[in-house]
């Protein structure tokens, strides 16, 4: 295997070149690679074959071993979010800002690529074509790293996107999957200034933190969600059922789902009862304050401080009831990650009160935390949901993989 | 002296409170910020006068003796800097996308402070004013650490600037100091996760690499220029001394003096005497390449590797010919910052190929490299120039100091 260095080198030289390539070229980069995953697909499931038969025999869990078994339908829809990107515009080239300054100067800001993108990932292999295509349609070369559960199946994908760059006129390194799948081979992506220009961390909580405390490269940091959903007094309650039910259940695993109920001591008594009824036929474990308590029962388990912290993804909810709206506020301020924060209210001042100061990704009022996501939001697929501040916040489509360059055309000022 | 954890927790009490004032309370702030400069004056220069004898004991030398010295005339024009950005429009609020989507929900994209920015600094006690007036601004409070020299100025200007914001009726640590100098509390910012949200180094290459390589808050790194001009064939050579002897010599402290001359081949022979000319008038000295000596003879010192990789901060100026525009580029990748980059040029196509293909902050066509500046670029003050992909690239003015929050309006809208 070629180590990182020789790697970070190639990708640079691909990055070059892809910077420079127009749309056009970039797409038809893109249908080569649509048209490999369609032609090869026997290859692609005999090789995650593999993958799935050791997994199975090291005893994976049945929702981790389903993430990461393709089929025949799986790869039909991998090949075709890639033909979703292309129909996406292209952010390099966009102008964002420019002027004429009085001495004549001509500036623009230009959106440019970022160079050379690290992306640190888990078990599914879907993502290693999702992430090459959106840095390929955003002029960026990338250096993936999945995890070793996939590392068949991502052979696999990488060599054959590589190869079909390459048929569509790209230099070999503008896809490029580090095959090494030890922890040293994380750490070493993590301290590559100079060849890698921004490290992208998807996957769990500790994959994460371990990626921000460890890299000296500038990191986008991924995903993780603690959601709340507040039911204020006064609102709608039915409403607030519907809103609670999707966004704990229709997806518990994902980021954007909630974790944390908070409901208005007035409304309690009535809510809590229906939102239990909704919440029960999903199979939710709730765990409550003891006012929560006092109205469900002692059959409901007590909540501690770790579940308030914690983004279960599961089909698990902790609930509390809160005195007022600023204390709702506290509570999300305390334990909210700053993804995906709701509202549900009928007070004008109140959903003001609750945009304003709650410092989150994404805040709603009345309607579901699930809709964080760059397909919900109109920006086309996306690299990941950012919940830091610096760069990027939130959904993170084609934009958010480049930066900007200044461009000052002059006619020989002086200052 | 406080502990980092409590001005942490209290710079983000007085974060909240800034988040949500008006512009017309920020003004007011700042405006009296600016009227208590102006009534301590005295008070001012004593500090001062503490810090500059004890420097001028420890033998500082005169160019530092001069950044670290206060007068009347400094410190109204310190008063006068703060009410320019009083002036400028206050990025808060505005927003930045919006669309309807087709469920109904409105999703809107704006501007929100970054909450708590730490700014690590040397001397100069100007940036401690003008750091917190851009954060202030920017709705953002601030945990500033300049120097050891400056410690007694700075010291005085943060009391009263805390205290002038207290007035205006905000909550005290919008404007905080950070008096223990040693390098342990500058590491304790580094690694004050959830307590600084980013940090901002301001200073020389040595301290910005110590906290890009340390910290693992976020970092927006700051200033190191390594920055050329490019004299082409064919090109208006008159205009291309002028250039550079604009961009080495009228500033030649500052991140963005060029600090290499690349020469193409075939203009060489004539333009490096009269550029030689126009230099040596400024006392400028030359290190040339092999090719450079033969022209300008044997009394232009050999440049070495590590000049062409220097800042040198200084009237000292590499030069190398060139066989051709893609030997320039080539040396500008190898070399460059990604500061300022610049070509003289009359041939369009090498202007659109230079702008193109050099990867750096700001690019320029026949224009000097040293209008890299936040005011030049009609940006207004600025807290840095950014040479780092992410967030911000560039003259960082009060928008580079936000981040953005998506709000998300609905009317019961579920997935």
């Amino acid at each position: 295997m070629k180590n990182l260095a020789e790697m970070g080198r190639s990708a640079k030289k691909a990055a070059e070149n892809l910077a420079l390539a127009s749309s056009g070229e970039k797409d038809r980069g893109l249908a080569a690679i649509a048209a490999a995953l369609r032609a090869h697909t026997e290859e692609l499931l005999a090789a995650n074959g593999r993958d799935t038969a050791s997994a199975a025999e090291g005893g994976m869990s049945r929702s981790l071993l389903d993430r990461l078994t393709l089929d025949e339908k799986r790869i039909e829809d991998i090949a075709a979010a890639v033909e979703e990107i292309i129909a996406l515009p292209d952010p390099v080239g966009q102008v964002d800002q420019g002027s004429q300054r009085p001495n004549g100067l001509s500036i623009t800001r230009v959106r440019v690529p970022l160079g050379v993108v690290g992306i640190i990932y888990e078990a599914r292999p879907n993502v290693t074509v999702d992430a090459a295509a959106l840095c390929v349609k955003s002029g960026n070369a990338c250096i993936l790293r999945g995890g070793r559960e996939a590392i068949e199946t991502n052979r696999a994908l990488a060599a054959l996107m590589d190869k079909a760059l390459e048929e569509a006129g790209f230099p070999a390194g503008a896809v490029q999957l580090v095959t090494d799948t030890s922890r040293e081979s994380a750490q070493e992506m993590m301290r590559a200034n100079g060849l890698i220009d921004v490290l992208i961390p998807r996957g769990g909580a500790g994959l994460i933190k371990a990626v921000v405390e460890n890299s000296t490269v500038p990191v986008i940091q991924t995903g993780v969600g603690n959601c709340h959903v507040y039911i204020d007094s006064p609102c709608d309650l039915a409403m607030g059922v519907r809103i609670i039910e999707n966004a704990k259940c229709s997806r518990p695993s994902v980021c954007n789902a909630a974790e944390t109920l908070l409901v208005h001591r007035e409304v309690a008594e009535k809510f809590l009862p229906a939102a239990k009824e909704a919440l029960d036929r999903h199979g939710v474990q709730l765990r409550g304050c003891p006012h929560t308590r006092r109205i469900l029962g002692e059959s409901v388990r007590p909540a501690t401080e770790e579940d308030y912290a914690a983004e279960f993804g599961d089909y698990i909810l902790a609930v509390r009831v809160v005195d007022s709206l600023p204390e709702a506020i506290a509570h999300i301020r305390k334990y909210s990650t700053g993804h995906s924060e709701a509202i549900v209210t009928s007070d004008y001042g109140h959903s003001q009160a609750f945009t304003r100061q709650v410092d989150a990704a994404a805040v709603y009022v009345n309607a579901s935390t699930r809709f964080t996501d760059g397909g919900q939001f109109g920006l086309g697929a996306e690299i990941g949901i950012s919940t830091q501040k610096l760069h990027a916040r939130g959904p993170m489509g084609l934009a958010e993989l480049t930066t900007t360059k200044y461009i000052v055309l002059g006619s020989g000022q002086i200052r």
